[in-house]
């Protein structure tokens, strides 16, 4: 096996197709991850551009329009209901609370726009899978950005190219301090009923946990977990720290930490028959890549690409395509009966089985 | 927290009294480990000195005497067992297959003789106990090298000195080809009549278990577990690859993985409230440490010391000062508990609680 073939194999964005045309955006849901990385992005894409924007305040909404040279028209949330303005958008892209994705998604599906969804996919299984039905006749991307990384897609490349011989073991780690992020104990993330069950398997373990998805082409089938919270902000959701042990349909077992209290930190390590790769940082601004092979130990560094740039990219280019577009529906789906297997294995102290469907998805 | 201060805080072997005198050692089952490290090892230590080699094959332990100037007599095992030569020795070190430690213990402790027994204890709890009580009279200390090296220590001082906050996670991983490293099927660590309930927690998976009780001051309250066998040459024990997830008593979650049939790979990583550490390699050769906190990331590199030379040394020096020994008995039972218990816990897909006694070890 060739290591440097791998490498050379694929492409800067081997996705793309020729196209031509814009896809313009209502964006939905005005929190600092729409505002501060989010239009930024679509503003470096050139095809597709931000002309609305939606949110609970007519002010933030008008705030946020006034700010950005792209944006037409600020909407409410009732004002988007009612379909206003939407010759002005193509496609929509939802980055509210997680409890409130399902709704968002049948207007658009409903005004025959096409959408890309923030991950997870909604706050259960049940809302979750209402969302895909609800999509089911227009383009639905889910945005595990994370998944546009050129590092990740090379290592993917890389273990389907034997690097690592078969896959055994993942670790996986990503925390953060939610507090010092966001301080505000009454935010939305620490809120069970938008946020789903916890805080930090449903926003942050789903990294960890959707990247070894991505890298095995493989998936969950059995969740085991534990998770705890002690501090006050947290006291209404159960997972202020969290582990869980997956077995994945290739017999991979996959271990994994998350917590929205702690040191921030990410890794992924992919341990093989055969060798292994190491991802340090992990899951946002993620370049290194170190594989080790027998007693040679390489280290590689791919190009930092905006994530969000890459996403909208590739959305943009499918949405103008009607190529099949991807992660899409039924791979967030399956994320979300993996997060709940989490959350019950954790509450029974026994092992979940996930069921398995797995459409494969297009990315 | 001054992080240099506390490398300067703990001396070279900080354990060391003032002792005079030798302790003469009969080794017990002559396998790679002892004629390869533990031997030459104990020729470095100045307190003691190999006499008597003890094994299943008097060719054997005939070869291994002639082969080493110190030792004086070879002996069988029912040679052993009837006190033969027991003037010659003043302590054992029992180096055999897992089940075999008992017997070999109790004998050693009705000779009045010190015991330096390797990790795990024995092959169950239920026999582990019994070492234990049968050893109630006489030093008593289990194998656990890893807890000798500077790294690992330097890196509890400042655990336990707050340089990463409260711990939260920690994630450890311990693989190896066995094959590769002994092509033999037949070889008693895929035997559960000799290595216990299984290959790789047993062998491997206590390293991480035991180096985050080590370092927490902290001990597993509940095990969750994972772990499958495909290969031939694994047909006899359930974790050809497993994966483990403990609670402790600090509520720290805890997840290893282990296998003895994958690319050799070992680290460990400790995530606090305020910052991270991460050993790697770990467990055999492990000089280095990061720790990062804030935004700030220290590299240590402390001094590679035989791990081997250090347990023989501190060993001897406690049975000559008759000073308190440890990783004692009753640490290492803990050890068997939780295997146990991550055994059990893979079997029924369901935790299992772990009975906490945590008599304090000594080391």
């Amino acid at each position: 096996m060739d290591l440097e073939a791998c490498v050379d194999s694929i492409a800067e964005r081997e996705w793309q197709t020729e196209t031509s045309g814009t896809v313009r955006l209502a964006v939905i849901g005005l929190g600092w991850w729409t505002v501060e990385e989010a239009i930024p992005a679509v503003e470096n894409v050139e095809a597709c551009r931000v002309t609305v924007a939606v949110s609970g305040s007519q002010e933030k909404a008008t705030a946020v329009v006034e700010d950005h040279h792209q944006l037409e028209r600020g909407l409410t949330y009732d004002e988007f209901h009612d379909g206003a303005a939407s010759q002005l958008y193509d496609a929509v892209y939802i980055c509210s609370p997680n409890a409130l994705h399902l709704p968002y998604a049948e207007t658009a599906a409903s005004l025959g726009k096409a959408v890309l969804c923030e991950k997870p996919l909604e706050a259960s299984v049940e809302r979750a899978s209402r969302l895909v039905d609800a999509c089911a006749n227009i383009p639905l991307m889910v945005g595990y950005r994370m998944q546009t990384a050129p590092v990740v897609r090379h290592a993917r490349e890389m273990i389907r190219a034997g690097a690592i011989g078969d896959p055994v073991h993942v670790l996986g780690n990503n925390s953060q301090s939610l507090l010092e992020l966001i301080d505000d104990p009454d935010q939305w993330r620490l809120d069970p009923s938008l946020v789903g069950e916890g805080a930090s398997v449903t926003d942050i373990g789903i990294y960890p946990l959707n990247t070894a998805r991505f890298l095995l082409d493989s998936d969950p089938v059995r969740a085991q977990a534990t998770m705890s919270s002690t501090s006050d902000a947290f006291a209404a959701v159960p997972d202020e720290r969290a582990g869980f042990l997956l077995t994945f349909d290739d017999e991979t077992i996959v271990v994994c930490t998350a917590s929205q209290n702690a040191h921030a930190s990410t890794s992924l390590r992919v341990i093989g028959t055969e060798g292994e790769l190491h991802i340090e940082p992990a899951f946002h601004m993620e370049t290194k890549l170190r594989v080790t092979r027998g007693g040679t130990e390489s280290h590689y560094t791919f190009p930092e690409t905006n994530q969000m740039e890459e996403l909208f990219a590739y959305f943009a280019n499918r949405v103008l395509t009607s190529d099949p577009i991807g992660p899409n529906g039924e791979h967030g789906l399956h994320d979300m009966r993996t997060i709940e297997a989490i959350y019950e294995a954790a509450a029974d102290s026994a092992a979940v089985p996930i069921d398995t469907p797995s459409v494969d998805q297009a990315n």
